[in-house]
């Protein structure tokens, strides 16, 4: 009797390593769009959840931003009850518009249907269908930021509840899983759609690939592998230095040399730690920022407060550095 | 009086914080082949060098790669000697063939060239003419490895004798000074020859400036120097790992125990060290490498001794891991 089709045995096995650890009977959603990824990972773990005593269900995001958005949803809902997926939901997202671009706010709106969902059925675990060409489109768009390893690290394998079986598999697997199954996924035309960054992006993958590769995409997604490392120890080695870093002898605020005697890689991260404590959004925090605080120690011409976003004033006042609310410092 | 053109300007300016450390009457060369970054280079290290009390040479390196190679030299030396700077010595560099590629065997041999009139010259400081450009060209091809931090952080600004000024600017400054100079600077052919990696590489910098950009080249530089400085603690910190890594106890080889219990962005780095101990050479050692050596600790199946370059052999044996000689293991 011949095995499955390569494709369909590697989406199989990649599912099958994160079910190990789960109690018998535990619940495990796929979201599923109806593309391809998703599609070839419903599949797997429809197979795979039952031979290991699970329960295995679907949960289908209709964002509302397409025509035709809830019959592509009905239409990828159903595939999965065919599959032997139980629950299916289909549940509505509405993208709010917070002006961080439409596809943050539809990753936003999709992130917190998904979890509302898996809470309300309990799910012990939601699979999602990220492959390495994903994971490639997103190092390479956190490079067009010129960030540091965290930003370059792309997306984990597992956080918290979530985890990405197809991570380490190129997009070539998913569509060849599906051709297999003898299934035609859904074709997002977003995904045509030049407008969006993360389509250009694609693009130049592939003209990266077939200039600098072939690899490429599986260089970049391996590089972000080891500056995830890099980024968890040295932000594990930076709380340490913030808990150990003495108040300014006499003056609010923290002691300005043993602040300055940080290596550089452990005192940049100390920063973002400072300003976060002192109610900054880390999100909008970028290098130039740190880098500007940072001059307060490096390239000190008794420059006046810096701003950081949250509405923060950092100062340096004789041996201290101070964050503090924008309006306290105006008045101070 | 109008002051120099801003591109000029810039160009002195980066110079100039380069001078500050040195000896008055130091000799400075600087590495000239006649293009725009090295023209550019060698005119405002003319400039500033007389000012600050140096003098200031300039070493061309003639490949012998192109027909007519020679005549090129020779005019980089007469724009130099016109910009007077004093010694300017043309010096040819044979490139062997050592499989590493061309471009990696011309860099090569034009370094030990330049080391070597530097010596001779008692040169203290070797400016090299890399701009922001080549850096993230550098970057980019880095990515293109899948490799970590150190392989993504590019050229540093200084490394013992050799100084990179205009690594923050962009190329365009450059070409900007030598017109404001009237200076019609050489355009190596090479520099068009898309048989280079170099040379595609720097075309789709381009693409991704004018998708994802624009900033994009500067935005890879960025990241490099986030990243270099990284590199430098966590190496800096694996040095200190491995020289508290106890021996196995009985047992020839390092304690399993204590090298699985480094967290992975220090371990990946101890087992680059403990393959350098072993007489590998570094450069050849990969991340692929280095992932199956810790498979030794992570996915333990009884697999037999690995090889590393270098002609070594790594096994685990009970509660040590063991590197010695291929020929020792295979009588072992």
């Amino acid at each position: 009797m011949p095995g499955p089709d390569p494709a369909v045995a590697a989406t199989r096995l990649a599912v099958r390593d994160h079910l190990g650890d789960l109690e018998p009977g535990s619940l495990v959603l796929s979201a599923c769009s109806g593309g391809p990824d998703s599609t070839a990972l419903a599949a797997a773990l429809a197979f795979e959840a039952s031979r290991a005593g699970m329960r295995a269900g679907a949960v289908v995001v209709d964002h509302r931003l397409q025509e035709g958005s809830g019959a592509v949803a009905q239409e990828a809902a159903s595939l999965c009850r065919d599959m032997g997926l139980d629950p299916v939901e289909v549940v509505e997202a509405t993208v709010p518009t917070t002006g961080a671009g439409l596809e943050a706010d539809a990753r936003s709106a999709r992130f917190a249907a998904i979890t509302a969902t898996a809470d309300r059925l309990g799910a012990a675990l939601v699979m999602l269908g990220h492959t390495r060409d994903d994971q490639a489109e997103q190092v390479l768009l956190g490079l067009s930021r010129g960030s540091g390893a965290r930003s370059l690290s792309g997306m984990p394998v597992r956080r918290d509840r979530f985890v990405r079986p197809l991570l380490s598999l190129p997009r070539a697997t998913t569509l060849a899983a599906c051709a297999a199954y003898g299934i035609d996924p859904w074709d997002d035309p977003h995904n045509r759609d030049e407008s969006f960054r993360r389509v250009r992006a694609r693009r130049l993958l592939a003209s990266l690939e077939s200039e600098l590769g072939p690899g490429f995409a599986a260089a970049l997604a391996r590089s972000a592998d080891l500056l995830r490392e890099d980024a968890d120890h040295l932000e594990t080695l930076a709380v340490e230095a913030r808990a150990s870093l003495p108040d300014a002898d006499g003056h609010p605020g923290v002691d300005l040399d043993a602040l300055a005697a940080l290596p550089r890689a452990i005192r940049t991260r100390v920063w973002r730690l400072l300003a976060a404590e002192a109610g900054a959004p880390l999100a909008d925090v970028s290098a130039a920022h740190v880098e500007s605080l940072d001059a307060l120690l490096t390239s000190w011409h008794g420059q006046g407060p810096l701003h950081v976003p949250g509405g923060i004033a950092v100062a340096r006042e004789r041996r201290a550095i101070r964050f503090r609310p924008l309006r306290d410092a105006a008045t101070a």
